[in-house]
């Protein structure tokens, strides 16, 4: 049984991972931390952890939490993360971060989109987890940067594109969609019931904190630097991503063709649903799970592709890639924990 | 690995099962049938179960379906029932039946309500299959009558108080409030999007077809004959079911002993979770577990007692309920495949 | 053309007070204020508003706020009401008042429920503005007491059978069920888009702050002091109230002639929609307008009556009944500024 | 009093007109038709209307309803309404059609997208009925063809960019999403609640029927042929359309300076609300109302322009536009009937 401690669980990324994490049998929850509920039972801001969740809230410094602990999740705000990140390593844990703190490579584009960086020294060592793509690096990581929700439904969308050279990397257009949980569980008007429900809304335009991750990681695959467009809206809905990404073809394909690069690229893949040819992804279909549903479709009209993929935001997009990299990290089977069926209707 | 078939697999109660069945440990799925579907992939009509459950529908007679496994679940719409498990039983499987074919233990009580039933004679046989109440009869019976949505929250709510007769049986108001996913999977104008969201509405007053199958456990839980009002209502959400039950006191008794009462009578349940004082239950914190969270209120000023309840309607309101009756069947440990902890947000 | 002001006007009730009022043709808004918003034009936190609202929020003591206007409307939380209201009044204005302050004619019960009251001398003037019970007194007053909006909507559902004696005024339970724009626009974990959605649960009991303004108006009806259970649940939509009023039939009457009393009693009401025998409210109906939908059914098996009645919260339990008692006090036509249909779906 | 019609009332659409109608001074209904529920009053299918339209269903031919009537509304599918608008002209009504069968003015296109077409002679004659972009035609035409509602917004927040050679015709990307109230009101599976609710999806890609459409219109502005990339998306809320469309500029031009070309290009019109510098529309502030509101966004690093319009598909998409074309036609107040405020929240 490996030891695990997560830092902050008092958002949902937080109550996700303590979901998936007791009922993993490979990992024991050691500490949960929680400035704002320290010294209350876990149940008693989730309840439906009652009676699944037996801890209390502590609040612990950082070294302490990494004491003894094989692996900490640090689900707190980006800023916060790079704070304690060093402590607990040097405590001799091995970190998985979900904030952003350790998601970029270059302190330069990082202090640009939020603020300066306090430990720039780590973002070399720092590990991108996108289990997909960066597999063979995540088993040996110290720390690894979990990457954002968008970003992970961008990338997963794109990746047979861009590395096969099928699109014109300067005509990438990003429409993503975004449930409400990704606004995190701050009071704010602006996520309160009644301002979100049947509404829809573009927010963040031009420039969301996650444009840069997603050029960072598309940039890498296609080999050239890239510039995209990137409008995240609102949905109101408790989870889910989908992510409609155009691009202009570089060459003539049809969609059969266009499909099967999709199929091929992804299938050994555990977590990747490629779709059959006519159906597109819908995150009610994923909802719970730790799948990314992928459809593609060709449009001879304009030239373009337009790929769609559906993630739930707090699993394969937060706490359940975080497991899958700690999984990893463990050396114990990738899907252990994360075969929770989806949670339709 | 024991084998199990699900017929009548096209509606949410239908994929609910397939859903647990898919990743439950102890048992193999063998024949999924469905009018409507048979010959496409189960994934078709539920993409959500794409890679998790890789077999086509069929179109099987009751004696096939039954040959060669040793537990059918009949997820078809009552009458239809009726017809098939007889044929079921002779091949050979024992059967647990989603319909109310066989949970009303009276044929002239089922005909008041329903129609005619065409195989009383299998009505003294059936087992209720509420594990918390009728346990040592379920590991041996050949036909489990899975209970209803509403009556499974409606007993639970209700079984400490009646028997310990602690309120006035003439006095029960239940009033219950359901998920839409209740109304079933069928292509009517009420059951629409936009005619349920932003909605509510009570429906079935004052003769839901549920009140007889209320009246008969809690007739047995009280030791004499019971009626009581009960009034549904539709909620604009997917899953859960929220029942309201007030009763006058028969003796003064205060909240806290109130609560212990409940503690104590389910004390060993692994599915029912008596909360905290001053604490009462969202169908939010159940959804897609196989709980029945319970809260009760003492109001001195009325001498009446306030019990609510809440269950997933697919999962302890149906599929999980049905699971848990198998396990008991199989001899496997009775939560097995239903440990999920609950899916919030 | 009459001048009012609205006071308060942050809040989902100010909000809807706007939209009511920048459409009568009868009246002027002439100062909107809010403490929070100051110095914002209305359209900043209500965008809905662009164009229809041009005022700006100001800050305004009491006194200025009712100078040479007709009418000012209280939209401020309980205790801060009574704080303001006298010098309004003293400053020549009516006004009607939606918070609690003034709904209770007893300051001792005040007290019990609420803090003790720092105007009780106004309490014996303040009017209850319940126009379909009250109307009479309406015209002439200078300070209308709005009602709660479940306590509307229970008054409406049992008047009928309270003045008629038909029912035991013991037996009342309500059983009532409120959109999340009746928990208001503060930022509160609880009223999180993610928090609310997909969840339903009960709130309050046993002891609400609305039961005692119930209590109230149904013993005045009724002709002797009752207490009732009531319950209030929380419903996932904006907007709706839904109140189930269970009570034991004193006689014994038929669904039919039940109805008829129904539709006599509310013959001449612009606002109250009895609806036809067989047919059941759903706050979907009423969405947006200020009518109140009542449906009746007999149970001859427990001898129970339940009525069930509908209301817009925002509307006719709140903003709309506030311009129906102006309407009354300024003699304008009681629909005035209130015929919108209902916006379905 | 002008005297109008509503053919085919049972559907979304209809009932939308209906509640728009029924508060218009200047107008009275006086049939209304449906093949389903011929013989019923409005009310039985659409209790929102109970005590607000007391005209019962009618089963009419064409000639008859558009008898003795100003405007004849046609609320019915495609291919139904050309086979009736000729008669209704021939017998000396107006027609403002709601459907898809004028309003793409070359009849090949027509059949391509949808079917032969049996009137092609009235395809001239019909007026394109969007008011902000035809309005000196409408007033004199015999039938407009009411335009579809994703079309509209897309054309409002196309017209300022084409019209004045802003951005490059070529990268039109556009991204739509659409409350399910425009999915229709007949019974799919594919529109059930539980199909829809906590769900959103793409359809229809690459090839929807209103491509065309908006492909006619955004080439008349540019004075070019146009092909456009258009993916739908589907919302869980019941009304509203959010376009999201996306452009390359043709020359450099900053935010300032390109929302003024929206203000000044609407400066007049009393239905678009072009949205101060730093904000984005939202559905829910335009919900009822006949509003469209633009936002827009300049993305510097990648030289493209973002433009979001929000409407009320009911009503400036479909059923409230319609009101407007009528008011133009019988020489009223084009904004008579359409002032409600949008509801909100």
């Amino acid at each position: 049984m490996y030891k695990v401690s997560v830092v902050g669980a008092s958002g949902y990324t937080g109550v996700e991972l303590l979901r998936l994490l007791a009922r993993h049998d490979g990992v024991e929850i050691c500490n949960v931390t929680s400035r704002q509920y320290a010294g209350q039972p876990v149940s008693t801001p989730f309840p439906s952890l009652y009676g699944c969740v037996e801890l209390d809230f502590e609040l612990l410094d950082p070294a302490t939490v990494a004491e003894n602990v094989d692996v900490v999740f640090t689900a707190v705000p980006h800023q916060t993360a790079m704070g304690m990140v060093p402590d607990m390593l040097n405590a001799g844990a091995r970190v998985v971060d979900l904030s952003a703190d350790f998601r970029l490579a270059d302190p330069e584009v990082y202090s640009t989109w939020y603020q300066p960086h306090t430990a720039p020294e780590l973002l070399e060592e720092a590990v991108y987890g996108l289990p997909e793509l960066f597999r063979p690096y995540i088993a040996s990581a110290r720390l690894v940067a979990n990457p954002g929700c968008y970003p992970t439904s961008v990338a997963l969308a794109m990746a047979p594109l861009l590395e096969e050279s099928l699109v014109d990397p300067a005509t990438v257009i990003i429409d993503s969609k975004s449930g409400t949980s990704g606004a995190g569980r701050s009071a704010k008007v602006g996520s309160l019931f009644c301002e979100v429900n049947e509404g829809f809304k573009a927010y963040g335009a031009p420039a969301h904190r996650h444009t840069p991750e997603i050029e960072q990681t598309l940039s890498g695959l296609a080999g050239e630097e890239m510039v995209v467009s990137f409008t995240p809206h609102l949905v109101p809905v408790n989870r889910g991503i989908l992510s409609t990404c155009y691009a202009s073809l570089s060459k003539e394909i049809d969609r059969t063709d266009l499909l099967s690069q999709f199929t091929d690229y992804y299938a050994a893949e555990p977590f990747v649903r490629v779709l059959p040819e006519g159906q597109l992804p819908n995150i009610a279909y994923v909802r719970g799970s730790n799948f990314c549903d992928i459809g593609v479709v060709v449009d001879p009209r304009t030239g373009r592709v337009v790929v769609v993929s559906a993630i739930d935001n707090l699993v394969k997009g937060a706490a359940g890639q975080a497991v899958q990299n700690m999984n990893l990290m463990l050396g114990l089977p990738e899907t252990q924990g994360l075969q929770q069926a989806p949670v339709f209707p």
